[in-house]
């Protein structure tokens, strides 16, 4: 995704050729480019970004900067600057080693470019709307499960899939294989890794008798949760594929934890405070029999806790990540008794969900590490 | 590790009863032991944890709360409170559900007792102290291969051996097998879930033509660095075994980023504010090639980006994560030009690196979750 935007970018700039280029000015080029759009180049960064090969390993196998830290003089200015190939290359001089940066390669980067730095940011997926039951019924993208799955010559479908996971949080895949075990493999095979855990490799929910989690217990329907909350860094995407159908219910519903989050930001300032503030401890102890690394059936132990907030903030008070699960909340609440009757009124408040029509599963989203 | 100290706990508080309860005040209750201690229980916290089997499933497989948010009032109170059992037992009627708590459970939940919940909180395992050249040296601890692998009658090595990754952030396992490739495989299996990255499930170390990494290239020394700066999560614990010796070089060093964050809290805040509070991002492009899951080998192509801060602080300030990998650093900086060149100088100096005596690789502490 990163080579496809950047491959959008450099199209549309390909034309443009650089006019002139000013003296330095506290370290500070100033490149001008025919079309009036100027960009400020710090010297060092142009110095640190030199696609030379002596500075960078660029092969299809690797890109990768040779400096290492002990061997860069941050101090360092060029000997010479100047303009080739008819004004389609700044060239720079360092006395030993010259930089040739292409008037395209400095546009896409310019580090003074509002729209540059909006385009880079964008690389990142980060979800720009959240969704509220109408959203959902609305939005909600649908894709063949052949085209995703399949489809070598244009991997689009793939693309828009994926696009649509890490922005909207879910999607839908149609069509998909009746029948079999491995759907959910698959698919995790063609996009990245599986991220096992104590359920195994695949999770496949169905009630047993010695339940090892609630999504095994036959009693009637979960409530909201994020999967896995006594672990820190849970797997950032999650797959369901029904296998079979249930007698009676069997209905998943989803809601965009942070849309709640966002409608209590605004609407109950307080609960948001404590949400975002107080952490909350999970637990999970038991054992689960699955598949062993050895084919055979084995028997799991897990003995599992972690502790963080309901509703996670970035540095720019974005949400950015919810994580609760009623069944594994712990005892533990690290603040004074005088305050735990206060959290319980917040968090443990049926209000809160029933904004959100009392969904099934609650989604956190996040984005694809790859 | 929870169990362990769970049981640790209990066992130096079973002989001591409860003398009295006094009358509730503002929805606390306040339970008074035999040996003078006393503390603060939120009635709602109270039913809330109640392990009685309506309100809790614990069986060998499961603990989990029945209770949802929905059929939960956070207001109740209790009909009838009593001592039972020669006052080992605080017996809550809440009409219709009986909660039973032993001395013992109370006192080591004791949410007004700071020693109970300093007992909680260490069960994080978080790095109380951190490490310099002379407290590696020192403080190194090393196990046996063969115990922390093999022993099943007593898991007391594995403990040792996983406490001490845990707090000190590096361990040493002696006495490990020679001419085999599998060494690493079996450690992951034996401790937990091995965490597949875009170089295979086992990351082979070796001088190659098409090196798709760094460590592949045989140019000398690597620089400090942690692994994997393109991804957000990258994997919590990374085992190095030396199946071949160089034929010359092939060192390992390593640093305490941790303490070295630590040093430049103190020695020199501008650095440290600077990599505490400015993103910076790591792009890895390229490809591996490795067996894949057909057994065969397989291309397998990366695009990777990853925007975090050089040191991450929780909310109270303590140093949680260090990434930084100088070879896979972007020419992206989300900030203005003119701020450019003195983040170069506080992240691209070769002067805070010589603090930790230019060690190899710097160590990311991070606690397991399983």
């Amino acid at each position: 995704m990163l080579l496809r935007t950047q491959t959008r970018v450099i199209s549309s700039l390909n034309a443009v050729k650089i006019a002139c280029i000013s003296e330095s000015v506290n370290r500070i080029l100033t490149v001008k480019w025919t079309d009036g759009v100027a960009g400020k180049f710090p010297l060092i960064w142009l110095r640190d970004c030199s696609p030379d090969i002596s500075t960078y390993t660029i092969s299809p196998a690797m890109t990768a900067r040779n400096l290492t830290m002990n061997e860069f003089d941050v101090e360092q200015s060029p000997q010479n600057i100047t303009l080739d190939n008819d004004r389609e290359e700044l060239v720079i001089d360092w006395g030993g080693v010259e930089s040739r940066f292409s008037s395209s390669w400095l546009r896409m980067r310019n580090p003074s470019d509002e729209l540059a730095k909006q385009k880079r940011r964008e690389v990142y997926l980060f979800p720009e709307t959240t969704w509220g039951r109408d959203e959902i019924e609305r939005n909600l993208k649908t894709f063949s499960h052949n085209d995703v799955l399949n489809d070598d010559k244009s991997t689009q479908s793939l693309h828009d899939f994926l696009e649509a996971v890490c922005l909207d949080g879910i999607a839908i895949l149609k069509n998909g294989p009746i029948g079999t075990r491995t759907a959910v493999e698959d698919i995790g095979k063609r996009i990245g890794f599986i991220h096992r855990t104590h359920f195994g490799k695949i999770f496949e929910v169905s009630t047993k008798a010695e339940a090892s989690n609630m999504a095994y217990a036959s009693n009637g329907g979960l409530p909201l949760h994020t999967d896995f909350p006594s672990m820190s860094h849970p797997p950032q995407l999650q797959m369901l594929h029904m296998v079979e159908r249930a007698a009676e219910g069997g209905n998943s519903i989803f809601v965009d934890g942070f849309h709640v989050a966002e409608q209590l930001r605004v609407e109950r300032p307080e609960t948001f405070d404590i949400l975002t503030k107080h952490d909350m401890e999970y637990i999970e102890e038991g054992y689960d029999v699955h598949e062993g690394p050895d084919g055979q059936p084995n028997r799991f132990e897990f003995d599992m806790c972690a502790r963080h907030r309901t509703i996670k903030l970035d540095e720019r008070d974005r949400v950015i990540k919810i994580q609760f699960g009623n069944a594994m909340r712990s005892w533990f609440y690290d603040c004074r008794p005088e305050n735990v009757q206060d959290i319980y009124r917040q968090v443990v408040n049926p209000q809160i969900f029933f904004i959100c029509h009392q969904y099934l599963h609650m989604n956190h989203k996040t984005t694809l590490d790859f």
